[in-house]
């Protein structure tokens, strides 16, 4: 993020003028300042009315913003009249003196609006081209500019070529004569290369070599629009790019001299500059929204989407596991504070639902690891095998738990491994496999990552409904105890923190698209829901061996 | 995308004012226009000086907006002074008359800056609340302002709510009572919660239930600031969220209201409206980038991310597919133009080089109709699953070619099949393999299509030449005349155009962060080398047959 700041007219209808240049300078991920010269009663129609800054009021405008920000780029654009341009450059040159160098400078010499009103009085002209190109790095007449600059006709390429090059002896650095107000064709341009094989020839948005395919099934050349760029070593480039016909060029100028500015502050070389910012703002009329009755404004926002995930921050390091729960609230409670879960607190919990519950999870662990097994296979780092790996040495200690608990029942080791798999289990189990063929790492963790957090959420729960007077969990004399503190102690809730750091640095470095994000929602959801399925399961087997209890209020 | 109309002071610093609004409006997707009351010469230690605009050039501007844009949503901020608070509520009124309705009105009743500034002449107050707060959807005071809207102070959160409801008496549909000046702690928030029953508590940015894995692992709350928001019907709504210690605070009021505005243009209810906009502030707060020397900006941009790929247009229909060949042009040359397809174009190809080609394509087809089985497998459509499933078949048709070719060329069915596979051969396969078991589906497309389409370029690029007098390449005559054609012909020609089209819709529909995109492009640069080394391979055939030509040479 670079600080930049214009020095130009407001639009009141936000489609030019500094409104242009913030949302440009934003659209581009920069921080925009504005010192305004001038200020327009305007539309897409036309300008209703100006009213001048007192040129004192320009010079204190530029003083706050250079007193205390420090500027990577300026722009100007509307200057007004003769005094204010000259208190612009009084302003500038007073701040740049001494040891402090002035960033590049984009001089928009804006003479005359979209509409055809005059935004530059005519005296002021000769005070922009004396005193302010010389400070200029580039400056960014079109045609009309051009011509009034020059006093002579522009018709022709060649007509650009030779008054890029007059231009530049009036002072600037370099020079961008804007070419949107003639055309050219494939033909024409063709012929000035033959003439001028000193000339770089860059064709942007026409197709280059090898890309045959895409050049037969796109739409066909026809008039072009011809920028010509020359540098201060006299060097030209002429960029040809297709003309768009579209009534929304309203602050195309601005906006263009705005990401000029933007990418000569990202310290662009000058032709790259030129490059970038005439394809940003060439899409910005091609994707401009109708907006207004006339000219309509460009979209300034087409190189930007909004970010699904908030940004991690100290006040909120879990932004994304946060929205996983939250969006998934009902269910995420409904399978955290599940009956079972609360009758293994209460350690009211009957031995069979309990036996059943392990028995399955001692199949589901058996697809969890391989579904590990599956994310170390699909990891690109070692870091990641590792921890893919890791966990699945805890997955096989966690089973000889289980095979202890089972032993502690009285289910023998062969019982445990003759249990058919229910229901619940395969689908779990298998829904696990599933994501893991179809999708990327990512992905996978959203679905193994539901059940080690949740039974993390758990263990605390229990643990500090224990804690609580009158929950009716209790730890003493529980025969689910050493579940309890299995699932709340440290070693446990380690693994829980690594997950959430996992989860959280893999959404932050690969910020999901909305699609993607819902994708992952789902992933998260569904697996929410077959965690409670599992617990169901569990109840339901003690409904199955108490029948005359609980089966008329299924 | 909504326009939105902001009608406040200009900032030159850029942290507050219409540029803080236009900066929010645009983060959040809208079209901002802006009536500019007030110019301020400011920066981020204070406010240096105020140009008052003359009242009628506000109308002036309100009437330029109006008369031509459709606007969703209205707010507005400093007024500076009674005639052009009036200024403002006249050319409002005049053009919402009739049945011409108001969209949302927000007013941040601007009072005095961050810094101290009186930025409302003491006067304008009463034509505040007499004339525009009848108008308003919601005003935004804060402490102070409320303090002085209503001559009395406001210490604790039982002031906040009786003052909040004694605003609303002035004439707003509803009032924001900001606290960002006043602390409280959970504890108040607690007693508050036992004393009002009847007010409804959010908690934003705090941990809601069942989610203690995040709790016990984030920051502890401490401080907080608290917003009462009390609406028409005088329902209460308290939002408290974690004080952040920052001083990049300048513009925190105008960024509220405008991301207010900016929900209620987009059809939100007041308290969402006032949850997502408080939101927004707060992270811009938590996000902000140190910039100036005193109270700096918020972070407006953090809730946007920059597009890698530019939207599909239609001049520029496949914009990712020419980033992929233009990010790579130098191998994708290679590829396309290899000394194997020159040769071949020339009919002067080595059969040995042609037949160990064929050979070897036929072994590579297999790893290609099983990775698109394995993107069948990955599919979430039926329709993606058709697509997979044809290009299948095509395959498979593929490979009678083949076998009718090494027919021709005198190799025998078991000759082929008993071929042994290339080094270049089981690289490229297994790669592709690798890269379905890897990632998604959209990632394994970007390995499969650089076959599909670069032998779509090859086939044009051959026909091109063909047609192209002194290209050497011709169609009479050349023993390779099938291979030509088939590859340039209209059903291969359908399927280049078919995989683009699913290539530029996929990319659209999930848009990369930059780590997805260079993973796109690395996995398609990938295979551009592997189908280079793959008719390297066939070449180098040649020379290991033609030992005393060539390989000197190596």
């Amino acid at each position: 993020m670079r600080t930049i700041l214009s020095i130009a007219g407001s639009d009141s209808s936000g489609g030019a003028g500094i409104q242009a240049d913030l949302k440009t300078f934003a659209a581009l991920g920069h921080y925009g300042t504005s010192v305004v010269t001038a200020l327009t009663a305007q539309n897409t129609i036309g300008v209703q009315g100006i009213h001048g800054v007192p040129p004192q009021f320009i010079e204190q405008q530029i003083h706050s913003v250079l007193n205390d920000l420090d500027v990577h780029a300026i722009k100007t654009g509307m200057l007004f009249d003769a005094e204010n341009t000259r208190a612009t450059i009084r302003a500038l040159k007073d701040h740049y003196c001494g040891d402090r160098v002035m960033p590049p400078l984009v001089c928009d010499p804006v003479c005359v609006s979209t509409s055809g009103h005059t935004l530059l009085a005519p005296d002021a002209v000769q005070v922009l081209i004396q005193d302010l190109f010389p400070l200029t790095t580039l400056i960014t007449p079109n045609k009309s500019e051009s011509e009034l600059l020059l006093s002579r006709a522009i018709n022709s390429l060649e007509d650009m070529l030779s008054a890029a090059s007059d231009l530049l002896r009036l002072g600037p650095r370099a020079v961008l004569l804007k070419g949107g107000h003639m055309t050219a064709t494939l033909a024409d341009l063709d012929s000035l290369a033959r003439a001028h094989p000193e000339v770089r020839m860059l064709r942007d948005g026409l197709y280059g070599d090898n890309m045959e395919i895409l050049a037969i099934n796109g739409p066909q050349p026809g008039e072009l629009v011809v920028d010509v760029l020359c540098e201060a070593d006299g060097s030209m480039t002429v960029l040809a790019r297709p003309r768009i016909d579209s009534s929304s060029t309203h602050g195309t100028g601005c906006t263009l001299s705005a990401a000029l500015a933007s990418a000569l502050a990202g310290g662009s070389t000058l032709s790259d500059a030129v490059i970038s910012a005439t394809a940003y703002t060439h899409l910005g009329i091609e994707t401009a929204p109708k907006i207004g009755a006339g000219h309509g404004p460009l979209n300034h926002l087409h190189s930007v989407t909004q970010m699904g995930i908030p940004p991690r921050t100290p006040g909120n390091p879990y932004p994304f596991t946060r929205l996983l729960i939250s969006g998934s609230a009902a269910i995420w409670k409904e399978y955290v504070e599940h009956g079972f879960v609360q009758q293994l607190g209460k350690g009211t919990l009957s031995q069979t639902s309990f036996v059943h519950f392990i028995k399955q999870d001692y199949h589901y662990l058996k697809y969890y690891a391989r579904a590990y097994s599956l994310l170390a296979a699909k990891s690109a780092s070692f870091a990641r095998i590792d921890a893919a790996t890791q966990t699945i040495g805890h997955i096989l200690r966690e089973i000889t738990t289980h095979r202890a608990f089972c032993a502690e029942f009285g289910v023998s080791a062969d019982e445990l491994e003759a249990t058919a798999e229910s229901s619940a289990t395969t689908a779990y189990g298998c829904y696990l496999m599933d994501v893991g063929i179809q999708g990327d790492a990512t992905k996978l963790l959203m679905a193994l990552l539901a059940c080690l957090l949740g039974y993390g959420e758990v263990g605390l729960w229990l643990k500090s409904a224990a804690e609580r007077a009158g929950s009716g969990v209790a730890l003493a004399g529980n025969p689910y105890r050493r579940w309890i503190e299995d699932y709340s102690g440290a070693e446990y809730q380690a693994a829980v923190r690594a997950g959430l750091e996992t989860i959280e640095a893999v959404a932050a470095a690969d910020p999901p698209s909305p699609a993607r994000l819902s994708e992952w929602r789902a992933v998260w959801e569904r697996c929410t829901r077959l965690e409670k399925a599992f617990w169901d399961a569990a109840l339901d087997d003690q409904v199955f061996h108490f029948p005359k209890y609980t089966r008329g209020c299924l």
